[in-house]
């Protein structure tokens, strides 16, 4: 059986500004590893493994040459490359991805991956889809529950049901984002992972679930793809019905609602979601950093120097033109900054 | 009775980086006003008013071109430029000064000003001149002494002694910069005065009382002097001469020692020593600054965004090479940085 790998690198990585940029998000940032997020996706699962296609590649209009190039960059070849005209949210990029692989074979196992995931291990990743993959060819919708290290507050829970096959059990509930009293419920409770996003399925089961649960979903994403038109080497989904898509996560579309979902747990991989900066190390290391009295700060610069005294519990992140000074225990606020940005008309700095 | 005045700008401002460099130290920076802090102290005290001279300047090597532009800027001419080899401290300039004045006219009143003060009110200023003018006239080397607004435990101190003309005192005693609680000790006294380090004598009586009390420095000065060759408009000192020179404060040398130091007292026109970034206004309202719940920072870019969250008490200064991020109440830290950038070898960066 092969495995489709679909990367969904549509993401705007606002909380990342100033080195995420619209023209620019994080997935395509060197911020883990010495390649980029996307890149390290791409190479997780990808041709060069045992059992894995070349990946299918859906990503935010402007984009398709440097998802072309940094892929080129590690000799990795795409199966496609799919143009979002707009964002929709992750239900309607599975359901495009399900429609579209289908197309090729509806019983092919998509491996559905954000492109802004970090993951130490992947060795361990690929054995954990092929735990996972045993339950999403008998028809099931599995997601990969993380070993939750502590009762964190920005990630979604899954609670564990019934054991379905070795590692693999029904996904009984999902939690969003919870207060920290849950949270750390949820870590005594020891049923609950974290929910890494991550989703294996048969093709025909996610596009058959999407059109129960989500009709309105399936069909734009239909519509997209039948008047999606060439462009560049990719495929540009036709604006207008794309657009017509409601926008709302897989996880509150599909995986909530299905009774097919699955999760392998525990999965251990040193998996992070580098949603902001409390998750970036820092460089206080670099050449271009100097600390005098300064610790517990997250520094981060991709030319300037930055020199921080007495300082602690930062995030100071530079760029050329731009210059981010926040506190470590409150990335959150770089939205409000971005939000200030576009009122300002500062385009060039977005 | 004619005033000339003579500017020490030979300072390098090393507290005041990111945007003090060796090539354009601080007292050539636009920080406090639209002009820079020397053309402030030329325009203050120069032949634009009764019964002044234009400027002598005496400014670090490699500083002639920008000192001849920024005065042409304001549409001063300077009587002279006088350059330093090295940096040789107060008493040498002071000596230095003495001597070429005293070439012309022994008897010329000098007025002996850093370049790197801000005053608010100028006016003020020339009227505590016209004060201390008449001690000077009979023979005193007299300084300034601003009315202390708190303890500050940076600046010197004057003690006032028996009064010689109005509003001008002997001084007593000079205190080097206090701890805290001599400070207080002093605001409470009431005699005693921050020091300006601004002086006002007859050139022939600082020659004479600098070869009384370091006759080294004075010989030296005046061999610089005597060996000293045009340099683009210019007059270099000689180098071997110069940096033989004992390298220590006038107040030392010469106002701790000497009979015939005055103060005019209290001179309240505003005075701030601008040394580190403490003293400097912050541009919080610039547009190239955005505040989200940061209050309380002193923020400053000469182009580069800042983008300052949740942070309060902290120093932030960008230029487009460097970034400094300093908490506000230890403005000292930023020499320790300059510290490491020699030693790391950062010569582009100092």
């Amino acid at each position: 059986m092969k495995i489709q790998p679909v990367i969904m690198s549509g993401g705007s990585g606002t909380r990342l500004w100033p080195m995420s940029r619209k023209a620019l998000p994080k997935q395509f940032l060197k911020l883990v590893t010495a390649r980029t997020m996307f890149q390290d996706t791409a190479l997780r699962a990808c041709g060069k493994h045992d059992g894995y296609g070349d990946p299918v590649v859906i990503c935010g209009g402007g984009h398709g040459p440097l998802v072309a190039e940094q892929l080129a960059e590690i000799a990795i070849q795409p199966a496609d490359i799919i143009l979002e005209p707009c964002p929709r949210n992750t239900a309607a990029v599975a359901a495009v991805a399900a429609a579209w692989v289908a197309r090729g074979d509806e019983d092919a196992l998509i491996l559905l991956m954000p492109a802004d995931h970090h993951i130490a291990d992947d060795a361990g990743f690929r054995n954990a889809v092929a735990l996972g993959a045993k339950a999403a060819e008998a028809g099931n919708i599995v997601t990969f529950g993380i070993a939750a290290q502590n009762p964190h507050t920005g990630y979604g829970y899954i609670e564990t049901g019934e054991r379905l096959f070795p590692s693999v059990y029904e996904a009984a509930s999902f939690k969003e984002k919870p207060d920290r009293a849950a949270a750390e419920r949820y870590i005594k409770d020891g049923r609950y992972y974290w929910n890494a996003g991550i989703f294996l399925y048969r093709a025909s089961v996610m596009r058959d679930e999407m059109a129960r649960l989500a009709p309105e979903i399936m069909a734009a994403a239909n519509k997209a793809l039948g008047q999606a038109a060439p462009s560049d080497g990719a495929l540009r989904l036709d604006e207008a019905a794309f657009s017509a898509c409601p926008s709302d996560s897989i996880d509150y579309v599909v995986m909530e609602k299905t009774d097919k979902s699955a999760i392998v747990a525990p999965v251990d991989v040193g998996w992070t979601d580098i949603g902001s900066w409390s998750e970036v190390a820092s460089d206080d290391n670099s050449d271009n950093v100097i600390c005098v009295n300064a610790a517990n700060n997250i520094i981060r610069s991709d030319g300037p120097l930055i020199a921080a005294a007495g300082v602690e519990g930062l995030i100071i992140v530079a760029t050329g033109d731009a210059v981010l000074v926040a506190r470590r225990d409150n990335a959150q606020d770089v939205r409000a900054i971005v939000e200030e940005l576009k009122k300002r008309g500062l385009q060039h700095l977005l």
